[in-house]
């Protein structure tokens, strides 16, 4: 996962000189796929009587927490930088009860508490995109090779995409 | 991971019908962006010339190539269903070479092979984005908490949101 | 797992000219403890009415069952290749709905769905045999060290040690 | 990989009373599998001159010489009962010097190092031949669902195929 | 790891009072003892001229300081509580510092980067006894069974051991 | 973990003179820690009436324990040596007790079996000590950087830096 800034892909980035040092590709996503995870169980473990699917449920779900909270130090550790914690001051505060929450997750069946989670991880979300983003830790994702013929249901579009044709504006 | 449609977010979807029983959370960016890692870290393994680094590079490659092709293997298995394969014959094919060709990219250092992978996982979020994609198998992601004051930069648009803005229901 | 034809061992099977790029040790009876592990589970599952001992059950089988899927993954990309899926052009489907059936695995107490899965897995197992099996991919193994006193049970003879015995016929 | 003796496929053994409390599916084939990966990537190491590969072989070699000690521990500390440690004295020191064989190659690229570390596992699997083996602790393996037609390659005769015909003896 | 206080261990801390929910068996040893792997690996490298031997040094460290990585998250996610942070206004500072640093020794054969992960990790490990350490998430070691005519060599007094010696004070 | 013997720190151990290979940080507190965790969760466990809670704890008891086999192993076939079983007969059989009271208390909820490993435990640290222990296989803490001023509660001495005192040399 190490990585350098793209830099021909987001010349306009004075911000990321830390990648002089290796960084790497980074996607706030990874955590809340897993969440998500955790929300669905939930909703499911809640519309069932079965008692061996339930079980699964709460195992399963202990999984999906854990690698929630993998991805979030992930986040809070690899992809933030000190000058990221001098324009949010509350981004140490904000990934420690993401954490925290992606733990309370494991605790319960209360839907509340995994949407909460994933609220938590959109305002990780929110700093990382407001830091760099994914002009700066993804690479941008052209049209499938040989899908020429099959364009994309136009109206999904996609944000790495749109991030790399905004880039020139 | 288990999961079922979210049919109040995506009611015009019958295809989803398999999801009487559970499915799951999916998304190819998971293993795109392990990828997208195999890819910088071959970029960066041909920019150095230190010795120490350039083995930490193959070492930590081969660990995200295995991960892609983990998440490659979900796509394949656990995702797609008969009636995908009916839409897209050369469905076994395209994962098949995809996971072969993460396995080559373990052994080389040609940022060729590390394109052809992605490509390859492109063509697979391609019968993924066809066959529901992320209105079917994510949840939508709303603005983050808190974050009223602090709109995400315009440019870059949101898949997910934009997913969900665009549903007619 | 990188390997290469064991040139010495085979010399008769042509088929196997892939293998001048690195290929492995394989043996489907990877997948097939891990299934019988599954099957003996639910039986046992079935047999008792102890609640953490049947918790425990639904717990461990689901391990077992991950294992399971890991291990045909590996046959599926890892071992198998195009002069195969031309022998047997069934190949990606069977090893489809194997991974699906040991998915199914993890959501049953069903056990002739543990059944389904140990005969999907011997069909992948018969695929290996007729590519090469063993002979190809595994070494032979002679008689333990220090064993000379105290040979194997005569009625259980070793089908590795068979199939060197066999080759030069 | 709870498991109970299949009293049924072998009712002549007594000394399995032990097995009353759970005991799982063993086959010391899982450790001998990775520690023939481990002499086979010693092998190409020797005969490779890149260095790219080479450094992948050690890595993967340390990988593959855990997953072994891994194996031939769950046979030392779930598989054997005291029964058996008195039945073969040495039962502890074989298990213990394997385990700091497979440490052993990790540390080389001496093929003969390798060769000791199967000797070890081989002297395992004849301590576990000689107290039930396959017809004990796996389950047998019958032709494949829809294999009818293409018969198993005659001359190689799988070894469990065989305890289970012997059985009745 | 679910724990609660150990009341009876530990009746004059009132601080304890968060342990009304789940809490763990906690131990920033878990951290050091992989951060002094770290330490003796570069130790070792730095003293060898063996290829071979270094490679593996530089992959076995690459784990071990993911390891360290994941057991400072641990202390800092799951043990520390509000009150701590109070108590220690630069909580989340030296975690951060901690965590970046043994990414750091990943990527460095420099003694004195391994050093300063211990002195990072011993300052989560004062934080800890500061704030209850073994007497409130360990518990105490006894003399072992059967060992009454071997005594502990004497100069080594076991700090579990003590601090339950001390309580009463 | 790679490790040396630590000369400076213990001259007058002449054992260690294996240590000439590469030897590890090894302390059984990794084992203890895992299984002090197993016996809270089964007090907690006994404490509770949610079901919920019930099942977590039956889960996560069971990865627990699967970690301390893993460390139990680790003492038993990485860190003692031939000269060590001279000293303890019952090494092999102390370890291998410790082990398989592991797998027993994963099938249980008695909180007596738990205590029966922690016992066991102590019995490979008793070992661990008279062979070395702390000054053989650790590195001596210091103060924390930057905690002059916030000593260390007096009443808790840490074994490693006692250890260190107390070093006649």
């Amino acid at each position: 996962m190490l990585d350098r800034l793209m830099a021909q892909l987001a010349p306009r980035r004075a911000v990321h000189a830390h990648c002089d040092i290796p960084c790497g590709v980074y996607d706030p996503q990874q955590a809340r796929i897993e969440a998500e995870s955790c929300y669905k169980i939930i909703q499911k473990y809640n519309d069932s009587s079965d008692e061996l699917f339930r079980q699964r449920c709460t195992h399963v779900k202990e999984e999906r927490a854990e690698l929630t909270k993998h991805h979030i130090d992930v986040m809070w550790h690899d992809y933030f930088k000190p000058e990221h914690v001098e324009k949010f001051p509350d981004l140490h505060d904000v990934c420690w009860k993401a954490s925290k929450q992606a733990s309370q997750v494991k605790r319960t069946a209360d839907i509340a508490e995994a949407q909460k989670l994933l609220d938590l991880i959109d305002r990780i979300d929110h700093m990382w995109r407001e830091t760099g983003g994914a002009e700066a830790t993804r690479m941008q994702q052209l049209e499938p090779v040989g899908a020429s013929g099959a364009p994309k249901s136009d109206s999904i579009s996609d944000s790495k995409a749109a991030a790399a044709d905004a880039k020139p504006a």
